[in-house]
């Protein structure tokens, strides 16, 4: 190994890759997939990581984090681990430690993705605005979206969001029933309750009641796979319901970022329902919008079939200029000030 | 009138605001506010504006409607009226026409806002991070959202949006079969269905029927107004309503938009519940997010009070240099040119 690579870091809510970087890109041989539930924390995880690499010193890590960015610590919102700036210096060596959310991390993947990173599911082959928006969403441990815009230096800027957390759009008597299944005990149903491995569990077993059957012991995904191969009635009912809301969700996305550029699917739990996402059930539902359908039918849909994308956005992002990764600051300050000054507030 | 002033205007689906600006801005005697019904096209409304105003030739003119932008020719969403350049040059005889939605124009003219054109009307006074994302949504005619974030360059960038067009959030039996009224002989029931001055009329209507009582003949601005003066309890549940899915609707999008640098409310229905919205009510509706609640809690909420405040974005969206208006076409296409060879698609 050579002297002090770079560190990415995809920590989701189940699973935590991690690769390291050198002058050329990914190493090939250093991509590796842990399970959280094997490590007391995200220090312990990387730590061994790096040992195993014989890694001493990082120069660099950037950690993409299944929870929202802000300052210098983060606690992951599907699972109790924290993480903090000095701890991850301590325990990489690294001088410099960058946060992304990890949708974020996937927006700086999207124009560096290769022919087997990616797959076109729905509607048009191409986009028709080549420098248009780009959107990736998509359900794992959890639900989330990034929109990617072009910044006046032709770089990509991605914009994070906490799309997990919005209203689950609810337009049936039978919807609102599945919405009161997944708000009890919590006072409300977001997205994320029905889009995502723990959501595919409870909107089985919500399908399972309605029928009066006992659901079977199965994991999420024993669910989709039975649902895929059409192997278990109330299995293949859940994944279509979890797919037709998917398909709504990511239609009112679109309307949000207008991601003309094209949208772009990632995610576990996406992933498994590949089928069914380049079925008309996907489709018919996200282009249902009125009269903007034809503005859906006009942007065309990829899977991101590389459970390891995030990690290529992590090192994009990282080798950007510190000074092209956020727009000038001071300059900025100096802007608001003044704005603020005016404004009398 | 100097010779060649830039045009303005912001052309809702109601009424249309028209300006004329010059080297000092826009030319504070020049301001008109016009119905549309009373005129047979934008091209017969714009002609008469010039002629009053004694302009014979615009140097440039910006044009924010109530619709999506896209290519040269725009139909207004919610009036059959169509403006193309061709037409729009021949009018006006300017050399450059810029389209713009109208939410985009609101975009550009947030940091341009002065004290009299602005108010605070929930959460925290000032935002955390003076350089984050704004968001400025709101209910006219339509609904509709943009979101402004800084350049590299520290200029706005503003992304326009079609959030009138995303689903209802549902919650309860009560909210389905509002939703259910709204989306008769439509198939679904859009944002904008019920945040819009037509959407106020058909809450209203519902809330009747809901009681057994007949609705009163009141427009959309007299039931606003009967209810914020307390003399109508349908009225007033009305516009309750209305103003709980503002708030769960600008909740919503503030987690798809994290606007850590303020929350601004424009448009005429909007404004119109003010008092409204500066009560515990679209608090307390706005924040309700579960997990995300403090996120919410931390962002202050503007209503943008002056229904001029397009006209100033039309102005500095045509004040900047073409090369900043958009990210470097010619760069990026040649980006996207190599990225699609490499990916294959």
């Amino acid at each position: 190994m050579t002297r002090d690579p770079i560190l990415v870091a995809d920590i989701g809510g189940t699973n935590t890759r991690l690769g390291l970087a050198g002058a050329n890109g990914i190493l090939e041989g250093s991509l590796q997939r842990y399970s959280n539930s094997d490590h007391a924390s995200f220090y312990a995880l990387v730590g061994a990581y790096l040992r195993q690499q014989k890694v001493g010193k990082c120069h660099k890590a950037c950690l993409a984090v299944a929870a929202p960015v802000e300052n210098d610590a983060i606690t992951l919102t599907n699972r109790d681990w924290h993480i903090d700036k000095a701890g991850a210096r301590s325990v990489t060596g690294a001088d410099e430690i960058r946060f992304l959310n990890d949708f974020e991390a996937l927006g700086f993947a999207i124009d560096r993705l290769s022919a087997h990173q990616v797959s076109h599911v729905a509607g048009p082959q191409i986009a028709t605005s080549q420098n248009g928006t780009r959107l990736v969403l998509g359900a794992g441990t959890g639900f989330n979206a990034a929109a990617m815009t072009w910044g006046v230096d032709a770089q990509p800027v991605v914009h994070a969001a906490e799309c997990g957390h919005m209203t689950l759009p609810v337009e049936t008597v039978s919807d609102l029933s599945l919405r009161n299944h997944l708000a009890q005990n919590r006072g409300r149903a977001s997205v994320e309750r029905a889009l995502s491995g723990q959501g595919v569990l409870e909107i089985y077993q919500w399908v399972c009641s309605q029928a009066g059957a006992t659901p079977r012991h199965l994991t999420s995904q024993e669910i989709v796979q039975e649902a895929i191969e059409q192997r278990d009635g109330a299995c293949e009912t859940a994944a279509k319901i979890l797919v037709r809301l998917l398909a709504r969700v990511a239609g009112d996305l679109v309307l949000a970022f207008l991601p003309m550029g094209g949208l772009y699917l990632s995610g576990g739990v996406t992933r498994a329902c590949k089928t069914l996402i380049s079925s008309d059930l996907f489709w018919n539902e996200l282009t249902a919008k009125g009269r903007q359908s034809d503005l859906l039918r006009s942007i065309p849909v990829y899977l991101m079939t590389d459970d390891l994308a995030a990690l290529e956005g992590c090192l994009a992002a990282m080798m950007r200029p510190a000074s092209q990764q956020t727009p000038s600051l001071q300059l900025r300050h100096n802007l608001n000030s003044i704005a603020t000054k005016v404004a009398g507030f």
